[in-house]
């Protein structure tokens, strides 16, 4: 059974998805992809099936001019720009259902996004035929909706997720970013900071998810001009909270600075178990 | 863009999915893929995802020996007969929401029934990656549920729909015919003729679906140990019922003899419309 690309020995293609407003983030997924592929194709297409809110889709950023420059400063090869019409020229009978990977973190609050967000990969998927696409660890339960999609329906593609890249103050870039003014910029880094207080809880051995997310979220409930969305401690695969501390998690936040909406997250390994040396312990 | 098989110039591959207990209604889709394709992939698998009955499922017809030698005979090149266990290593989080196009006939009887058919088939087609899939007409809904499917995710396939194989008293060839008894098997035919009333009643310029249904659904109430289920005339695209018959429609039905659920559709086309020669016409 035959397939593509570098399955045929033909190149290998790297597809990079994005809603444009291409950032220093979007920059490092060309990068790594450019140093992996024979072929970095950069899909631009402000999603609407994604949004949950018609106004976040109309202030959402739009700058396909500078985003050609940088895809073509960055050795893209392809820059695939849709129109709406033609990814969806008409209504669909048949979307991705991403069942109860959305049941948390910002698929409890952005009711119908990843359908949008799995539906519209699945078509990019299906039209460019890549051997790798990558995506961001920012956006850590898109990554995690999207290993299970390949996964669940065979699409012989491998999904690469991409470290987040941060402002020296360890805001992680976003396109919504340029829409904060001064002072909510300068407020914005406090996401972090609470996600980086979880990791070193649980570096330092504390298992109580309770006390871990108390100490979190008391750092942004102190910021004036900030409302907290979530912060969640969930299991890496299935985006699901849990209670106590015991394998590697992700601790994930959303926050509202003004009307900007910003994600963030951070993944937190328990210290090693200490070697039971008494010969008592069990299995 | 890289895409796969034919559209690299390699070999044309064709994929006949079925679920085995293969007959001369699969005999006739292996003969057209042979006829079509350098390479043709027979899958079997009983899909548990779209039985929305368990007993159903435990009654279906298993003949995995014969259905071997079937394909042999028939110049199948591959036999894909994956276990259970590796199309679903898991409870999957991405399956396919096939929308509107399930609201009626099959889809409002058979609830999931169509996911599981639409998640099984993009999971083939995933992993055969064929330029051609072939199904049934029998199957109406299904194949309209497939034809969406790929279109509206962009699956680089063409589908292929081949006419209904029947007995020489019109029954829909079916796995399920061989569940019936004797007395069973002679009512069978019922459904068909009903269909085929239907579509007398259109060609002949019959307009009304109040009165066509009537007539045929008749012919079912009258004949003793079946149960209709629904009989619906319906637009071909979206599967939808129409009240008046204006363009091209199918006639599809389901019935129960016994304990077996048969179903058959016919495409009907109203007459020709006269062209209005007194030049009084609208648009």
């Amino acid at each position: 059974m035959e397939m593509a690309g570098a399955r045929d020995g033909g190149p290998r293609v790297g597809l990079v998805p994005t809603m444009g407003a291409l950032h220093a983030g979007h920059r490092r997924l060309i990068d790594v992809a450019r140093a992996e592929c024979d072929v970095v194709v950069v899909s631009i297409f402000v999603n609407p099936a994604q949004f949950d809110r018609e106004d976040d889709l109309l202030k959402y950023p739009r700058t396909l001019e500078s985003d050609i420059q940088l895809c073509a400063s960055s050795g893209v090869d392809v820059v695939f720009t849709p129109p709406t019409g033609e990814m969806y020229p008409a209504p669909l009978n048949c979307t991705i259902d991403v069942g109860r990977i959305a049941d948390h973190l910002c698929g409890s609050h952005r009711p119908g996004h990843f359908r949008g967000v799995a539906t519209v990969v699945m078509k990019l998927l299906q039209i460019a035929q890549p051997d790798r696409a990558y995506f961001g660890q920012k956006d850590a339960q898109q990554l995690a909706v999207i290993r299970h999609l390949v996964s669940d329906l065979n699409v012989p593609v491998e999904i690469v997720g991409v470290p987040t890249v941060r402002e020296a103050d360890g805001l992680a870039i976003s396109s919504r970013n340029q829409r904060m003014g001064p002072e909510e910029r300068r407020a914005a880094p406090v996401l972090y900071e609470a996600l980086e207080v979880a990791r070193q809880q649980i570096t330092s051995g504390v298992t109580s998810v309770a006390q871990i997310r108390e100490a979190a979220t008391g750092i942004i409930e102190q910021r004036p001009g900030v409302k907290l969305e979530y912060l969640e401690i969930v299991d890496p695969g299935e985006m699901h909270p849990v209670e106590h501390v015991e394998h590697p998690v992700i601790a994930a936040g959303a926050i509202w600075v003004g009307s900007t909406r910003l994600i963030d997250n951070l993944l937190c390994a328990p210290p090693p178990v200490a070697p039971d040396l008494t010969g008592k312990g069990g299995s």
